[in-house]
């Protein structure tokens, strides 16, 4: 059995090593354009962090732990074109022959609206282009970013301290809108404003980026005004990366490969995984385009189990993130309230807490929570975390409870441990000391 | 309908405050010994730990939480005896008539073997005795904690930088024999040597603990040797706290009160939560004595939905802890692999990794991590977690996956976030870069 995987990053990775695990005398061969596997798309943001010193640091894996478990590997290699009637993938180093072709070649940072301006705008998914971005940010005093959900929030969060000048442009009419509602971002949208170098402008649509020469500047324009920055960065959503080879198969409207419950696309034999395609969403009948690291993972891992015989289908997905924006945790799992009423069948209730972090001590220590749950049976749908305390692990055990549909009082009687340094029995209570949610700094 | 509740530790406050909030018109009274409610059992690690400045802050609530909830307070008030045939509780304050009566005493530290050298030993799980045992502690160089269980290891750790020469005794073959095993405690056992003011003697059973007057010294003998200390404080497990009135009820043989699954004693009416009663194990066929925290509250408010008419049963729990001893963050829930071959029907399997907690930066942050599992079914059984990193939160997704009864692979796959500086999408993977798992210092 020859297994042919397109594109190395987490969803190609993973498919990879979960096959060789599967199919130990299988050959397993994965195909990447780039010289080095394993690139962090947030690299650039934890450059800035300090959480790495270099560029060259943001990998999550090396090839040797590739090569080590039986992974033939294929890199500096340029996909060319595929023959799906012979199976063979034909490329600048070769032709590849294969039994079962993953199409795992992720997404790509673009707007439809700046096509034309491209030359112009930093992105930096990719190693070479986070390079370059990153020369060009170390040069700027000022920088605009362009779209505000978690890639953007985390870019502009890792300058926060870098003495430049950031303006946000969001068209929506609130960052993070995909993780989180309105209402519950409320205290974080107002701490924002304590940066005095960030200042973030909704509801601002990019028109046009255009270079100013000299001096070396650039103006971007919204539908309402003109900025004027050193630098401007691309962190719009990413789409599925189109390449001519994907011709041949069915796609959604949105660009993303079609693809059955076993991740096969229209073509039998070959499957797609990752960024190129849709998935189901826990808690309604939609299927929709998720681009996240975690699903890129647990999608090539699903694919691997399908690719001798279509075994295991796709379950509908708990979308569970957690990230560090500008000195607060923030974790999202599952629905937002807003979501819900667009695609949950049924009548949904939300609450939003503030819950004591500890039984003793410093008392300040705080979480936000909202909690979306569906009003008939109480099975929860959502949760959104907030707190100056690290609680990111936290949206684990709400993201297993939205999996496993428990209702909003089995979660509450887990069998969870009770610590008065990290935990307070007092939270769910009704009796519990509840500021007032919104005004409370964290 | 009249519900009188006897005492306010965690399970009668939160049996009281779960029944106020389902039947509103109904009087639910609390009594307690005590003048003030809501004393951590654990105040003097909290003490010496700096967590708390005095004992007076080691309260997990106030008693106007309870008033405002309506709750009917009677402190200070010692219950003499119950008439059972005239729903009575006669108390030094009175009498209150009840149609339901729930028991909630608790536990008490008490040793047999040591039952006549009492006014010797110090114990500290009410503020009379925490207050004395501190005085005592504060003008000790030397003290003998007699257990190495949860409580007396947590002692112990708050006291490690006191620079009082620690002899801790345990009669078991290592500490913490509850919530860990022996191979998966081995690092932790290793870096316990590290502290040179603390001894750790396993297989030591106290015999006597002996005044030598002058000078103001205690000899504490256990089957092997001698020790001479300043001070002894027992720190063996609790039992439940036996009082007269209890005669006339239904007893285990290990002196815990017999009820059935509604929490209802022998006598219809009467209830029993907390420290007082056995519980069901998950993953077993056993009732056993568990008596934590996180089970008080949990049958205190299980109780407080059958006191009208009896609604739910008492699921088997899921025993879940988690703690910081001595610069480690240890947690563990369900079955270790001990208690998986004593009470588990079925064969079971376990492994031991070390994963890293992050993809990226500080590489030296890792989790030894212990799962039992079910042989056949691979349902998870029970998880143990050590790490030099704040994981405790991790625990409690593990323990919603035992409760569940999720397969591991059915854990693994779970949609849980993923971020490089937090998480490692390789830690469950067969190439994960695994050290020495034994040898390896967290």
């Amino acid at each position: 059995m020859n297994i042919v995987i397109v594109g190395g990053s987490f969803g190609g990775v993973h498919c990879a090593l979960k096959a060789k695990e599967l199919y130990p005398t299988a050959s397993v061969c994965l195909i990447d354009k780039e010289k080095k596997l394993g690139y962090l798309p947030c690299g650039l943001s934890l450059y800035f962090n300090h959480t790495i010193a270099s560029l060259q640091e943001a990998y999550f894996l090396q090839a040797q732990d590739l090569l080590a478990a039986g992974v033939q590997l294929e890199l500096d290699t340029i996909v060319m074109s595929i023959d799906y009637e012979n199976n063979e993938v034909i490329t600048t180093r070769g032709n590849f022959t294969y039994d079962r072709l993953v199409l795992a070649t992720g997404s790509q940072q673009l707007s439809s609206r700046l096509k034309d301006d491209y030359q112009d705008v930093l992105t930096y998914k990719d190693v070479t282009s986070a390079e370059y971005s990153l020369k060009q940010l170390l040069q700027s005093d000022s920088v605009a970013i362009v779209g505000a959900g978690q890639a953007g929030m985390e870019l502009a969060s890792s300058l926060r301290y870098s003495n430049k000048k950031l303006v946000l442009l969001e068209s929506l009419s609130y960052p993070l809108s995909k993780y989180f509602d309105d209402d519950f971002l409320q205290p974080f949208l107002t701490h924002l404003k304590t940066y005095p170098q960030v200042t973030l402008y909704s509801r601002e649509t990019v028109k046009q980026v255009k270079k100013i020469c000299p001096p070396k500047r650039f103006k971007v324009t919204t539908q309402r005004q003109e900025y004027e920055v050193d630098t401007v960065v691309l962190a719009t959503n990413v789409r599925p990366r189109d390449v001519d080879f994907f011709d041949a198969l069915q796609k959604n409207s949105d660009r993303t490969l079609a693809t059955n419950e076993y991740l096969e696309t229209s073509i039998p034999g070959v499957f797609a995984i990752g960024d190129l395609i849709q998935l189901p969403l826990k808690g309604t009948n939609e299927k929709i385009y998720m681009p996240l690291i975690s699903h890129a993972i647990q999608t090539g891992e699903l694919c691997a189990k399908n690719l001798v015989s279509l075994q295991e289908k796709m379950t509908p997905v708990v979308r569970t993130i957690g990230t560090y924006l500008f000195d607060y945790y923030l974790a999202s799992c599952g629905l937002t309230e807003e979501e819900a009423y667009m695609y949950h069948d049924a009548p949904v209730i939300s609450r939003i807490d503030l819950l004591e972090l500890s039984a003793v001590g410093t008392r300040q220590k705080v979480m936000r929570v909202k909690i979306v749950i569906d009003q008939t049976s109480h099975v929860i749908l959502g949760a959104q975390l907030m707190s100056k305390s690290p609680i990111l692990d936290k949206i684990n055990v709400y993201a297993l409870a939205v999996e496993q549909e428990l209702t909003i009082d089995e979660f509450k009687t887990g069998n969870y441990f009770y610590q008065p340094q990290y935990t307070n029995s007092l939270k769910f209570s009704d009796i519990f000391r509840q500021k007032d949610v919104d005004e409370c700094e964290l």
